[in-house]
């Protein structure tokens, strides 16, 4: 029998994601190199066609999850100094710790660290924003995901310029030229906020963007009082002001957008932009919850993400697609207000789209690149399995996922990494964690 | 050596919950017998001292988790119908669906099917509600858990009342007696909610509860339209009718407390009764957020609960933890509103504290049954190890949890179950998914 497929899959349900979101039963998949060859019902002879073959009794099969908002590196702080005031934790902690601590060797250690998991947690693109990007892009790649990585850009200086210099347009294009061949990795462009730039260097970025065609990544009214400061400043809401400024468009990706005005809405859905909702950053950080009952009703493209787990304290959309969901459900007193199927489009075709690779990844279909996950439904609370939509976003919690695939390649197996290391890794970030707590412990008695 | 311990465990952090939340670190557990007969600081000489002995590296130790507030079998409809309007789901689907299937039989299988995902997810003792109670408690019982199972009260048949007859009361003392002797499971009254219950039932009911010591568990203002209709119909709210029947006090806890009034929380605290709140559930079925922070303020007793899987789909504490805490941050604007310690107070020690168990379960102090837990914190998303108790709430999903003791045995090792065998209990269970599927085909086509 000919070799069809490099490798051959069978589950005993799937979530192939294309156009509706619905599950199949006994599905096959089939790769070959960096692509899905074959998707659709299992025959027997799959097996006999496949050079190495999976056999996913009681297990679901979906497209990678794509993670559309984090701040990777941030592992690194994940659980320190919580509960603390809001200003205190950000100005008073994270701040002056990044200040110390963020370089090359630490943005490389944290984004292995968030490597590792967000491969157990069935993720396998992310959108990403933080520092020394080309140290954070090398070690996504190394570990096999798929990431946009964003160079940022504030009127302050950033805590990588002392190192590499004042000149982040400079950097944006040689990062770019750097990784214009891969096929894992892209290069972003990413101001800050709208409060940490001023109009000049938000039009240039814009004008880059669509010079380039990279994406344009940016948060967009967090926290209550950045409506209030902006209306104070501008005359304006920050949508207003992004519109104006040229800010928005189909390659524009904003982070939050919590408190949107009915115009604002309009002025996203118009312009093509798309929203990243982080609802369990938003909550923990008590930010409040974007309206994305009336984003997907109104059509405003919209999709999910974790924030850094600085904040979110994880980076499983396992969690987030449940809490998106009941945090709708809550605000409009409406269990109906938001749908599990909703959150798993989102997390998988909706993302892939809001980052412009929806013609890549997202779904299981032929030609598409071969990013998927099997979730192991053999665990008590996810038994009888009624409905796999359901058990993925009400009871499942990431650490069911089984096996990842990204481009082809096994990253995962039986709930072991084949791609990293964890063991060497963890020892990294608890020496970090060391030198993080002396510092703490000095900053604290100053 | 002289052996004091039957089994010693070491871990490299413990969350004792005498009193305050604080961490621990190289902690000793001594157990004897059913009892803990030492909690404190690691010596040498500790192992030697042990019969057996757990050296539990990178792991947290703390009291078995206390789920409050649930409904065991319903484990068997978890994620069945979910995301239909909540009345369609109520009473087109859940009540025909128990009507048909809740037996002896359907009520063992579930609760075994609970118990195999209590003991995973680190919870050791259960206030349940449900029918066939004794089939439910021995179940539990043998499993080896800790469990107070409350006998249904309503104006309206029961769905065991076909076989075991009309006598609610009778049945009630029958089963208090047959499980008189057990040190792991008690039997309470359960008044279903106010408003399928009569003021003469009531009456009755908190009247047993007085005679007998035993545990009142009921409903309290759950949904939105429970108070509007309790005072159309009875001239006043559910907290104040259930005072005036004399409902209330220090034996009585009522699961949700949505919907109170500040009047209605200041009776809840004069009488001593304690909430229940189950944010999982709550928001999943749309029906608000309890003030758990003004309890908590207020010095309302409050504890946390799961309520059955078919509403909130797993029984896991660790979501419930999360979320309590991120909720009250939302509807507070405030992220120090309730904050990860609280919600770990309210899971152990705070609900040993409502169910009027405090002198015998919810932290690790000599003299208490050994009922603990050791969760492993060697996974990627719980690296570096800053602050546990940031982890145990914000982080950890419940799969860490690695060994379960309870009175002094141990049901789980190394995330496998010793008490229970998992595969006979999915098939069983997996059958009645089989006949629920065909039952409601016919439902849905008539």
């Amino acid at each position: 029998m000919k070799k069809l497929f490099d490798w051959g899959i069978r589950a005993s349900w799937a979530l192939p994601m294309n156009g509706e979101v619905s599950v199949e039963n006994d599905f096959f998949l089939g790769v070959k190199g960096t692509d899905i060859a074959f998707a659709g019902p299992y025959k027997p002879s799959h097996k006999t066609q496949s050079k190495k073959f999976i056999d996913a009794k009681g297990m679901v099969l979906l497209p990678g999850l794509i993670n559309a908002h984090t701040h990777l590196p941030m592992t690194l702080f994940r659980g320190l100094e919580d509960d603390v005031p809001l200003k205190v934790w950000l100005f008073e902690r994270i701040f002056p710790l990044e200040k110390e601590f963020v370089s090359p060797d630490f943005v490389k250690t944290g984004t292995e660290l968030a490597a590792l998991e967000c491969i157990r947690f069935g993720t396998t693109t992310v959108s990403d924003m933080y520092f020394f990007v080309e140290d954070s892009a090398k070690a996504w790649d190394k570990a096999g995901l798929r990431g946009i990585f964003g160079q940022a850009f504030m009127d302050f200086p950033l805590p990588e310029d002392k190192k590499l210099g004042p000149d982040h347009f400079g950097r944006f294009h040689a990062l770019r030229k750097k990784f214009a061949k891969s096929d894992r990795i892209q290069i972003a462009l990413s101001p800050h906020a709208p409060y940490t730039c001023s109009d000049d260097l938000l039009k240039k970025i814009a004008a880059t963007s669509k010079e380039t065609g990279a994406l344009l990544h940016t948060h967009l009214s967090e926290s209550v009082d950045e409506e209030p400061e902006s209306l104070a400043k501008f005359g304006k809401t920050q949508t207003e002001r992004f519109r104006d400024l040229g800010v928005l468009g189909p390659k524009t990706i904003c982070a939050h957008a919590v408190h949107l005005t009915p115009s604002d809405r309009q002025i996203l859905k118009d312009s093509g932009t798309a929203v990243i909702h982080n609802p369990d950053s938003n909550l923990k950080l008590g930010s409040g919850v974007a309206p994305v009952a009336e984003y997907l009703a109104e059509g405003v493209r919209v999709a999910l993400g974790t924030d850094g787990s600085a904040s979110a304290n994880d980076l499983s959309l396992f969690g987030v697609m449940d809490l998106a969901t009941k945090v709708q459900k809550l605000t409009h007193n409406d269990n109906t207000a938001m749908i599990a199927s909703q959150a798993l489009w989102m997390a998988t075709q909706g993302g892939a789209n809001a980052l412009n690779l929806g013609d890549q990844i997202g779904s299981l279909s032929p030609g598409k690149k071969a990013d998927f996950i099997l979730v192991d439904f053999n665990f008590p609370h996810l038994q009888p399995v009624h409905d796999p939509i359901s058990h993925l976003v009400y009871s499942a919690q990431g650490l069911e996922v089984d096996t990842v695939f990204c481009n082809g390649k096994m990253l995962m197996k039986a709930k072991k990494h084949v791609s990293l290391k964890p063991a060497a890794i963890f020892a990294k970030a608890e020496s970090y964690r060391k030198k993080i707590r002396a510092f703490l412990a000095k900053l604290k008695a100053s």
